[in-house]
């Protein structure tokens, strides 16, 4: 059962199902009347611009605001020529894999890892080495001896890819110290690190943290992140901060894919931050994800029995639950999409080597709190079912 | 000088170059009223399903509106399952060459052809047969030979790719007897068919063709087309039509690239084709192309010096011009671009060898009729000069 399978087994689940799977934002979060008003703006204001062809590094007003947006809310220094605009986060994940992965290659990872990634990048053949986390994050103790080890084997090791905040699966957050022991890491052995960030604009907990990409002096972080959890999903829209250099070897690459990213879109969400739409709603936003990771978390200590546990993640959209040693998730999705009407993401594929047979990522910010408390309720049962 | 290096030309041009490159519409026909309409009325109408994430074959709702326009304006016959919306005809050229073509395979294309399709393609290593063309199009006795050829060689051919009609750059469109022909070749060697059509919509002349998939009994047909033509390019979208295998493959790929094209642009398109808006729009532009053809024609008929030979494009957006043999059009832009304020695109890298070097592409659509007289004289001019 691949990741695709997955993805048409939760298609085919009925509408009496519950589904923890995905990565959805609620909708009631989109700023309707905010984007509505801007559509209008941007259609009589420079309509020519904005339905026509664009460059392929992303429109420069954009990337103007992303690059205030960065600098003021997460202390990271860019100019319009270090960002290129791409058509969500996991366009830059494509780019990643097309522009630096040639077969053999390592790529290090936390582990488990974003699934999409792992997935994205196995085309390109690399060889993919995971790190583990404790609660402050990858283990870089670890990560510096692996790396010591792949040196001494002349591996070449092309980046570190981490989601540092509200880590998707888990929901762990590395701490500070961690973050920068990481970057020496880096500095001494000569390597890159992705950081991707699309979750630390939802972070529950008072954890001081700046992104990796904030602390780099020396230009060895890529930084991803995405409009898609802060405005909507539905514009598909995500940026790459990086070194120059790495900015123009994705837009040679980028221009294969798709030429470039919907103008349209752009220019509305460029507006959509001059306006201040993004930091006005994040709050809110913040506010009732941690209700709802709260509610999952009472139905968990509600409903599940025992030998059954899960991640209290500091942030993002995600818990990840580790269900007893003899369950193997792929097999219990199967029973509780058509028996217990509930449905969740098995924990396999977010590892590099699919070691971990008995884990599960559940989503909490799409669901309704009905939905939440009945669908671990559903999903207890399913566990003492199996 | 690579196509991205011509791109970097290009955009270095000053405001007092008049550009032929690119290949954009002219935004006076973009239905701007329409769709701030139709934007409106679908953030009103249904907006948690248009700003959220969406499936990776693309909004149903629209796949229903492009089965039914294509059965009733291109007589193709479709199902929404033989249809994935894509970003731009751009990413179905990327897919066609992530899923069919491991290296040394074999890929025939008219030649010359569409610069990006062999661009997106190369990485992927085919080895690249070009059939010549003739007033009629792709000359398919040449193409059967070549067929014959490469199977005696036990050459693995992965498909045959013609934009048949209004073609990019030659501006030809290929004979219904043709088109018929090439049919039958792919049907007795057992090969697949690309048919890219972001063109027939502006046919200038009453030429009586279908289109190639409008005559495809047996799915051998992988048909392309663009709503940047139609619509406008700031949405960037395009779609597939093809066997349900195909579909389901370019999926599994798509999920890769970006997991899904813009679902709030999706219903966009989908709205204006339920309400008409392209086809009550075409017979306006049409009248414009048409024009604006005319104009450089007549343009090119005044100015350009003895030698100097073009094609009389049928419909599209491009005029095919040949230079006397000794004009590299490469070095020839250097100086049109500087000395004489004027682009176009050197016609090399159309071609699978590079064969030609005294060829450019002129796009007649996006510059005014004065930019058209003005810029086709600077042209002629920098030609006897060179």
């Amino acid at each position: 059962m691949t990741a695709s399978e997955i993805r048409e087994l939760l298609r085919w689940a009925t509408a009496d199902v519950i589904s923890f799977g995905g990565g959805m934002p609620d909708p009631s979060t989109f700023p309707i009347e905010d984007i509505a008003k801007i559509v209008a703006y941007v259609l009589e204001a420079y309509p020519h611009k904005a339905l026509q062809y664009g460059s392929t590094e992303g429109v420069l007003e954009l990337r103007q605001e992303i690059a205030k947006f960065s600098e003021s809310f997460r202390g990271i220094r860019a100019r319009p020529e270090n960002i290129i605009v791409t058509v969500g986060s996991q366009e830059a994940l494509e780019l990643l894999g097309r522009v630096f992965i040639d077969p053999g290659d390592v790529v290090i990872t936390e582990n488990p890892t974003y699934l999409a990634a792992l997935q994205a990048w196995r085309v390109y053949q690399p060889r993919l080495v995971g790190v583990p986390m404790d609660e402050h994050g990858m283990v870089v103790e670890i990560l510096e001896e692996r790396v010591k080890q792949l040196k001494a084997e002349g591996a070449r090791i092309k980046f570190i890819y981490t989601i540092p905040t509200a880590q998707n699966p888990s929901g762990l957050t590395m701490s500070q110290d961690r973050r920068k022991y990481l970057l020496e890491v880096a500095e001494r052995f000569d390597l890159m690190i992705v950081e991707d960030d699309p979750y630390s604009y939802f972070l529950f907990e008072p954890i001081e943290v700046s992104p990796i990409k904030a602390l780099d002096k020396n230009d060895r972080v890529i930084y991803l992140s995405t409009a898609s959890k802060i405005f909507a999903p539905g514009f598909r829209l995500g940026w790459v901060i990086a070194k120059e250099d790495v900015v123009k070897w994705f837009n040679l690459a980028k221009q294969s894919l798709n030429l470039n990213t919907s103008n349209f879109v752009q220019y509305i969400f460029a507006e959509g931050l001059r306006r201040n739409v993004v930091l006005k709603n994040l709050p809110h936003v913040r506010d009732l994800y941690k209700r709802k990771r709260d509610a999952m978390l009472a139905a968990l200590e509600t409903y599940m029995p025992p030998g059954v546990s899960w991640t209290r993640p500091s942030g993002g959209m995600f818990i990840w639950v580790t269900a007893p040693p003899h369950i193997d998730t792929k097999e219990l999705l199967k029973t509780a999409v058509t028996q217990y009407k509930v449905a969740f993401v098995p924990g396999h594929g977010f590892f590099v080597d699919q070691s971990v047979r008995n884990a599960m990522r559940l989503n909490f910010t799409y669901p309704s709190f009905e939905q939440i408390n009945e669908g671990i309720r559903r999903l207890a049962m399913a566990i003492k079912g199996a």
